[in-house]
């Protein structure tokens, strides 16, 4: 196995009325409130096509993760017993990348509404996809 | 925005039959032969309750991408028009992540062996996560 390690470059920030872990919903549609792409203006033409009310699916770097856990209870809920983290959606976990399916509200320029994102304001955005439709 | 930069440290490697990009399937349902996800034996405790029959989504570093890419004809089909590549789910693109969902078949210590994986021969494997069930 190669011993090689990448960079991730963020490509834009959420901005989000969720500021606290403890209290954000653990999964986008558990409530969570509407929130803001905001992009790197030097990457904007990579965003051509994608349009209000388009379902997309979400990378980003959970940067307050710890990247030392293998274990957890499933959502921090003691009564789950401990599983692996990589059958979990812990953010923490080697690499701490968050994976959300949203949708786009609206768009204006660099910044795009979306809803169903629990990530906390301030989380790094490292890549979008479009939601796959098998023929 | 935080001009921080981030470091994927892959966590196994993927070995498959699929060594030419050309010919290989463009996504995972179109005719993937089975491959397996070969893990670092160090972090094999995260695997804890992945079990055959799962369908797991499986995040990894497209290393032959060109990362300087913001709009191609999806499909590398010139008769597409050209799209933002956060429209498509072309591997070139500013942090190449790929995302693929995959199903168990079989698992033999660190090594998985998985159907539906269209990723290429030595393709760094950087997360893997359930595949969520709303309530």
């Amino acid at each position: 196995m190669s011993d090689e390690r990448y960079e991730v470059v963020p490509i834009g920030e959420v901005e989000s009325p969720l500021t606290d872990a403890a209290t954000a919903p653990k999964q986008g549609f558990e409530g969570s409130p509407e929130a803001w792409l905001v992009f790197d203006p030097a990457l904007l033409e990579g965003l051509d096509g994608i349009a209000p009310g388009d379902e997309v699916i979400l990378l980003t770097w959970l940067h307050r993760a710890d990247r030392d856990v293998l274990r957890v209870h499933p959502r921090d809920d003691v009564s789950n017993p401990m599983q692996g983290v990589f059958n979990t959606r812990s953010a923490d976990r080697p690499n701490p990348i968050g994976l959300h399916q949203v949708q786009i509200v609206s768009i204006d320029g660099g910044r795009m509404l979306v809803r169903n994102l629990e990530a906390l304001n301030g989380t790094p955005i490292v890549d979008v996809k479009p939601v796959l439709k098998r023929a």
